[in-house]
């Protein structure tokens, strides 16, 4: 029995991608109003009694500052509370998991969480240079690509993990990707497309990365016990963790692994009461290829090492041991840092109702439905790793089992 | 009897001023440890569960996207889930009020939270712009000045308040700052030394404004029932409340109040099950003359449009109705924001405590016991109140009694 005190009442997701033709406050709003008019029966938005508003760079879209307002002003609910979460690559599910403390905390009923990021109205190269902008250190050539890559030498290194294994994540998420209305890519790939593809910084092709990509996403959370007024199918959060490992990645001991990921990991594994092996279905961060594979292990799918077999093997696949990323992940789907983890808990609301089909997904019927994954536990993992250092992770339990 | 459910057992601050000397991380490290090594019963850190880090604009210290990671990086903590919030003016307040929810959801037992903010790095004039840079109307003329003055000539107009009102609260607040180490300014003022001071924006002279100040400030908190390990005299956390209010200074339809804060403070009261006449101490926002005067009203301590009259008839005083901003308050202790709301709290715990006298004050023995209020119900209020817009308050309700 897990720890249950919230749950998920209602989601909505905006179509990802390059959307320069939406400003920050249209991405906002639609996600809001994609979230509160599809909860089962019905949602009045005067029950919202919190809020948080997740974005982690607001520099890239106009308001360098952004506070909690930002989001309660634009979408009619000034007065309300809203706190602004900030937390490198998972500030999205760091931003749903202080929501759900403020719930649990007997304070708020009903709480809303929205995450969003403008990824392209800036260059990629100044999008990377805020994260470190005048830091003596960190900003001299540490870039998302060469914190990731020495990981994957080292993995094949060690455990041999090959290119083609690494290339199997971008093949079978692009593939899951094009089920997935919201994606930002719907194209299937192969591996010699990967190998094909310009080497970024090696031994990471452009193809073993995830785009940058604009995005939105948001959540209804309410007391556990307060859920049948919203839907008959409340999805519950069993439990979460927070981890963090040093600063610098000149203090880690191994490249192997993210310390952070295992720590937090620990964490939602104990607060739900489960094991690795309940999880149906998971939405891990694939910012590289090489981190899913890493992930696998960090979460605790496989063993150190074989991370690499379990791709190949087929374990991750839609149909496989554990369903990872069937909505494309961050590969396919894209990674709007403040939108991702709340929609990496979107895809696992819907997959864990066994109603992806009716996700309110940008039309495309018949198209959704591909991408269900058989419930057979009843519980699903939301995980993300990154910031300087890969040094941040979150991850989330969520169940449909009361 | 208010919510109770959290406890502050420990707080700390570091001397606010002009810290050209010391870096960002050195200011955090140094507000921590004030923090650990005064609490009266002795204080492992191994003990902290999760921590919060309020910063507002990390981008004027090196880091522009901080991550929660950055403050436990720096302190030896990696390892435990840390979270960065952002929340403008009250971003320190709005940090407190996160971790406050962590511990009352019963899912941390105990939590730091620390607020450091770097505002001299970079000019005054980068500061202004960061926070709205790039949004195409609010960097367009709005400051913090164009934003409060018209609130006090439209104040003047309805309620008669005059300028010599308005500089008194300036003389109180730099009369209190003498006696408060912590304070970036140490001097005494007269009311012609505010109308003599160059005229900043009409009717704001340079004397009513709050200086740009960098400081860091910290608290331990923990449930409430764990409390007597650390403490025989912890300070609990009786209520908060958050407001905020339209985005745009031109949806507004009043000058006088800040409805944000009048919804902050409702929430608050009730919370904490009192009423404006049982606060005994209050550290309000005084970013500028006026807005303290408004705060008197807004806050419950005089009726609307009396605020004028309750600085004019020493209300407000260490030893009136009310004793606001001992510490000297923004005006003299300053404004560094993610600190603020942080430092305002740890003011509180030692005027509550009656126990300035022992605050690790940098040194100046014989001084600080001088701002000790009288305290006879046994509550103090914080607030803070900013945003563009002025749209965004918290207020923090603590009391001894138990």
């Amino acid at each position: 029995m897990g720890w249950n005190k919230v749950a998920i009442v209602g989601v909505g997701i905006i179509k990802f991608g390059e959307l320069f033709d939406k400003d920050w406050e249209v991405m906002v709003e639609e996600a809001y109003l994609n979230t509160i008019n599809n909860v089962d029966k019905g949602f009045d938005p005067k029950d919202i009694q919190a809020a948080w508003i997740a974005d982690c760079r607001p520099g890239a879209h106009g308001t360098q500052t952004i506070a909690g307002v930002s989001l309660v002003g634009n979408i009619g609910l000034a007065g309300i509370p809203c706190t602004h979460i900030e937390n490198g690559c998972p500030t999205g599910s760091d931003g749903f998991r202080n929501a759900c403390l403020g719930v649990a905390s007997g304070v708020y009923d009903v709480a809303l969480v929205l995450g969003a990021e403008k990824m392209r109205d800036k260059s990629t190269a100044e999008m990377l240079s805020l994260a470190a902008q005048g830091h003596p250190v960190l900003q001299r050539g540490e870039t998302a690509m060469t914190m990731f890559a020495p990981q994957a030498m080292r993995h094949m290194h060690e455990f041999g993990t090959t290119k083609e294994q690494m290339a199997m994540v971008a093949v079978k998420n692009h593939k899951n990707g094009v089920y997935d209305p919201y994606s930002h890519y719907r194209y299937e790939i192969t591996i010699e497309d990967v190998f094909k593809s310009p080497m970024v910084c090696s031994p990471l092709n452009l193809l073993d990365c995830c785009p940058q990509t604009d995005g939105a996403a948001a959540a209804i959370i309410c007391r556990a016990d307060l859920a049948e007024k919203y839907t008959d199918k409340p999805v519950y959060v069993a439990g979460f963790g927070m981890g963090t490992d040093t600063f610098y990645v000149h203090e880690k001991e191994d490249f192997t692994e993210f310390v952070a990921s295992v720590r937090a990991a620990k964490q939602a594994y104990s607060m739900a009461g489960i094991e690795p092996k309940d999880i149906d279905v998971a939405e891990v961060h694939d910012c590289f290829s090489i981190t899913e594979i890493i992930n696998y292990e960090d979460l605790g799918f496989c063993k150190k090492g074989e991370g690499g077999k379990f791709i190949e093997q087929g374990k991750s696949d839609l149909d496989g041991e554990v369903a990872v990323n069937p909505s494309g992940g961050l590969m396919s789907k894209g990674h709007p840092l403040g939108a991702t983890g709340i929609a990496q808990i979107a895809e696992l609301f819907w997959q864990l109702r066994e109603d992806v089909r009716n996700s309110n997904g940008a039309g495309d019927p018949g198209v959704n439905e591909k991408r269900q994954v058989k419930i057979r536990k009843g519980y699903g993992l939301q995980h993300n790793v990154g910031g300087r250092g890969i040094s941040n992770s979150v991850v989330t339990i969520l169940t449909r089992n009361k």
